[in-house]
């Protein structure tokens, strides 16, 4: 029987490369759910294509025209972000593919994982925001998360058949982005346009943005101390141009493990939606010698502040890392509408990370707080920045 | 309870490191069994550090003056082939690690194989010359064999947890040996001590020469065969000068993986001894940042032709693997004794496996007689070869 899938956020970047992946398989997932913040047109044809059982369309106001643009569709059409927390219970799901972005991916993910679903988790926001809360989640459900990251998904495989074996540490690999060679100077003026430029993969805006300013990679380190976890200390990052080792586990026994690849996201998709089993597929595969060399170097934490900052939210715990990333969230938006400068992203962080009310074990509802409050704060030492400049 | 170990070869470069590592672990290790080829003198000190059952010299002229090394020390003592083949069968041996070099550890490790033992299999010519053979032995006793070889313990290690899945193809990684970069008029004159040093990984001199020669990576695809059941076609090779990847498995649906370390024997030897657990050990660690960059070329075959020669003895089948490295066996010893030239060791390789007696099916007393005469035939033509020069 085929796999039945709930996809959340079917219309973004990793939800059309998961629909891209599902479609080469038919005999093997059978697509239940999809659901979409706002763009309807997408989410119809898609709709129309993989005859799911039900929509979603997180924002309310487009439920009429949604509702219109399948009417020739045998679809149930839902609206909201009530919807969306139900509809992953639902009995027919096996799986569901949290691939919302930011923030919002958290209540869904948290009630599919509530309901004990198996969780392909590509929401990296989930476990940043909430990972003591959403593993003590996991163990009382039965659930199981498999992360859909490339880098956790390496760690993840490379962890395969290693059950209880001792792990020194791992080593996440960052591409360096756009701008890894960048002076200071230079980092100061970038425009939006060429941070969205990335060299090796495809992604959203949002992701894209943190790849160049390696938050994308300081949110990884705390991703990764959830999934696998680990002690601050235990994660280390080193940058890899290339984006071809995706990451490596260091065993205590001197033995080190790497999973590598295209840098195409179809792989750790498949990889999550086939675990544990592997299906053959026609997906464009490496070729080492069109690589002949693989480079290696440290991050430079001055000019590229965000990662000290993750590791120092990751270190305080409690609702910092929840403040950094609404901060970061905030910053990223500002970035991308020209407000502020690329490095004034990471003075926004710290500032916020600075004024924002910090509790040591906050619940659910705290950290929601901490998340409107922390994006207050950004909003307005951002709006104070333009009056400046 | 310790593993109890018998360990042949135990005075050549794998046995000296399997018992440096085994001395770091007391608790969880037990030598039982010692033998040698020649060397009394070090393994009656081995005798005297690690209190065995038992210590066995192969060469049996050396009896008295073993026994009289021993004296001090509670060790049976015994000489001869027979008594190697049998000691590996003691009730008290629960693993076989197979060290010794050359055509002469195949009969050992078939009785270690047929009394069911665990092998650790270092001895690479075992699998080359009767592959098929020892798979039905192995399949029959219930025994299981651990590769201790660098890339074939990689490829074990990266399919742990990974019962399967299908598998694309391996790629086993090469250094290249120090005449990587010769062009083949250098390499005509290169002499046996220039072979003997090689860049990175410290052996013993026949796999030192075989690996500047590529002859080591033959007999590698041809072991790979049989320990990981692949075509011919699925064994790449691939030269990466670093030997920090030690080799790669790249699965059907575009993951790959690697197993990366330190050239530092005793990782493998390690993994082997504990699989499928690990031990936490104080071995030197790879630090990734100082190999600012990894290099992948492929080999050329028409400087290293030893490569091309294994693959068609492999896809041959039958006797020729057996008559492809009796020959080398032979070509390595003139070479080393400087009685042919390092390119010249091809020359007889090739000209061996044209004239020996090919047969399709061979059992081992048939393959006990190629290899015989396979020797004879490449000693003859290295005469010949002299006489000329």
């Amino acid at each position: 029987m085929p796999q039945r899938i709930a996809l959340l956020g079917s219309t973004g970047s990793i939800g059309t490369q998961t629909l891209d992946v599902i479609s080469r398989f038919p005999g093997e997932f059978k697509v239940e759910v999809l659901t979409a913040g706002n763009n309807i047109r997408l989410l119809a044809q898609q709709a129309a294509k993989f005859l799911p059982d039900s929509v979603v369309i997180g924002n309310s106001i487009h439920y009429h025209q949604l509702k219109e643009a399948v009417r020739d569709i045998p679809v149930k059409v839902y609206a909201g972000d009530d919807a969306i927390e139900q509809v992953v219970r639902g009995s027919t799901i096996d799986m569901v593919v949290a691939a919302m972005v930011g923030y919002s991916g958290l209540k869904p993910t948290i009630s599919a994982i509530r309901a004990g679903k198996k969780i392909a988790l590509a929401n990296k926001e989930t476990l940043v925001v909430a990972g003591e809360i959403i593993k003590k989640l996991v163990k009382e459900s039965g659930s199981k998360i498999i992360p859909v990251d490339s880098e956790h998904s390496a760690i993840f495989q490379c962890l395969a058949g290693e059950s209880g074996n001792p792990i020194e540490k791992i080593t996440l690999t960052a591409s360096g982005g756009p701008f890894l060679n960048f002076t200071e100077e230079m980092l100061k003026t970038v425009k939006p346009h060429e941070a969205l430029k990335h060299p090796n993969w495809e992604m959203g805006n949002k992701v894209t943005v943190d790849s160049a300013s390696l938050m994308n990679k300081g949110l990884e380190v705390i991703e990764a101390r959830w999934l696998f976890d680990l002690t601050p200390e235990q994660i280390k990052v080193i940058i890899h141009p290339q984006s071809i080792i995706h990451s490596l586990v260091h065993f205590a026994d001197g033995s080190v493990k790497a999973q590598l690849g295209l840098p195409d996201m179809r792989v750790p998709i498949l990889y999550a939606l086939s675990y544990p089993d592997r299906y053959s597929s026609d997906l464009p595969k490496l070729d080492l010698s069109l690589y002949p060399a693989l480079n290696f170097t440290e991050p430079d934490p001055s000019r590229f502040r965000n990662l000290a900052l993750a590791y120092h939210a990751l270190r305080q715990g409690g609702n910092m890392p929840c403040i950094m990333n609404a901060a970061n969230e905030v910053a990223v938006s500002a970035f991308l509408s020209g407000k502020i400068g690329f490095l004034q992203m990471s003075d926004v962080v710290e500032f916020v990370m600075e004024k924002t009310e910090y509790f040591a074990s906050p619940g659910l509802g705290f950290l929601e707080t901490s998340n409107t409050r922390a994006r207050t704060i950004a909003q307005n030492y951002i709006n104070e920045l333009c009056k400046k400049s």
